[in-house]
């Protein structure tokens, strides 16, 4: 029998990548009562919005009205995504203190995304880590595509690692590994994190899997018994997949939490109001939710 | 690393399990020519249908005319349903030479599903079993409700075990656990499986996880680990959950093979052929399918 975490950290980025990848547009009060709900579930990370420019993603424009009118709560985190050094002193201006950064482990999907190599990318984010290490700032880093590419298809190991151990030195607290698109599979996804873990601190890693092909659960299971213990996911399953229609983007945290807990492993979360405010966003969004927990509660 | 089996087979149960819990009849026509798409993408068990009384499955009233129409191929199995001696006999009738018993680990579940305990249950199959070897017919055996009951909430491990021991001793050549509400999850489902692996060879054990929850794969994924090597799946996901509106019933073949495949454990099944059978039989339900591999290729 293999060993699991006793507890594991979810880290719920449903308002952010969520709702950036939702066609409907979500009001700022609706945005703020979610994070205020999610605050109420026990979770102890929640990434809010992204300070990204509203002209690449037009959902989150108001990431600063956002921002500042939720309710927040001590010991539970506020994470913010930025780009750059502009998005990042908008975010600092209203208060945030952590932030993510993310970057690509494919270069095709990198210069696609953002236009930039992944280098580029890395040193764009250099004197963001630099001022947030001064300003006390914690940072969170991304790395994308790290199971397969929507441009390049495969995504060499060594890219993945190379890129996380570069976040990681700059000084991201933790790295959190995104199967972008779902394709992986569990002993891929296993494969992966254990070559990213010879680089980078087990505890130092997040596993994002979306569930384009079903498979998150299954990865996020194959990858806790290396011993990461920091899962990110969204309310609802929020966020669709740009690069399937009508398929699923990230795994529902409900689901997460239903089977972790069914497990004994901890994740401080109520999951009855967690799955009543993944039921109410998803009538918010006038769809129905990804979460099948969440459908059969219903 | 654990040590997965090299091969698995899949028991496709679209046609039984999945259309018998459609609210859509499906007419006759459509159920052969799904069998027959199925029969051309590598499945080596394709559970036909069940002869069960029309009185209360009317979804699969036409069982003999469905049984002989389809274009049998040689090396594919047809198991059928059959409920008692009388069931037996019309499926013979037809040329079946492979049957499917039935019973449940739950004495609240058998009592309001078929209105006889279990043991009444099991000394009604008595005669089918007997017949059934006589005859050179073999004799699959599902078992429900292995990991929770929707009346009686928990179900012991040992009255599962003695449920699967008893379908084994009886001449069952294979023992379905079935996870009928989706309930469980990964650890609890191996720790059945290992249960009941004690009292049955696990090469006479198949596992048939429903996806209510969200968590067939990674159930799957913990029960491979203990050698388990036949899966029941339904393509397309077909058939709801009679428990909870809405809710998914079946996983997905078409998810379960690309797991398998992405860990190269092989299947012998042609996935874009089982994907394009999967999205036709969703539009002939007039339903999104339930694969989320078939939604991300459509």
């Amino acid at each position: 029998m293999s060993a699991y975490p006793a507890s594991v950290r979810i880290v719920e980025v449903g308002p952010r990548d969520g709702l950036q990848n939702e066609k409907t547009i979500v009001p700022a009060a609706t945005k703020i009562e979610l994070i205020d709900r999610l605050s109420r579930t026990g979770l102890q990370t929640i990434e809010a919005t992204s300070f990204v420019s509203p002209r690449w993603v037009p959902q989150l424009a108001d990431a600063a009205e956002v921002y500042a009118g939720i309710d927040r709560q001590p010991g539970i985190a506020y994470p913010v995504l930025v780009p750059n050094l502009q998005g990042y002193e908008r975010a600092i201006a209203v208060g945030v203190r952590e932030v993510a950064v993310f970057a690509a482990a494919s270069e095709a999907f990198s210069r696609k995304n953002i236009n930039a190599t992944i280098d580029e990318s890395l040193d764009r984010f250099a004197p963001v880590l630099e001022r947030a290490r001064a300003d006390g700032v914690k940072v969170r880093g991304y790395v994308s595509t790290v199971l397969g590419c929507p441009y390049q298809g495969d995504v060499p190991l060594a890219d993945v690692v190379r890129v996380a151990r570069r976040l990681h030195d700059a000084g991201c607290y933790e790295i959190s590994l995104g199967d972008t698109i779902g394709i992986g599979t569990p002993t891929k996804a296993r494969a992966m994190l254990a070559a990213v873990g010879e680089a980078v601190p087990m505890s130092a890693l997040a596993i994002h899997f979306h569930d384009t092909r079903g498979q998150a659960l299954a990865n996020i299971l194959a990858c806790l018994e290396l011993g990461v213990a920091v899962v990110d996911a969204a309310v609802s399953g929020a966020g669709g997949c740009p690069y399937a229609n009508g398929a699923t983007g990230n795994v529902a945290s409900e689901d997460v939490v239903y089977m972790l807990e069914g497990m004994g492993v901890a994740t401080g979360v109520d999951l009855p109001r967690l799955v009543e405010t993944g039921n109410w966003l998803s009538a918010r969004l006038g769809r129905e939710t990804s979460s099948k927990v969440g459908r059969a509660a219903a």
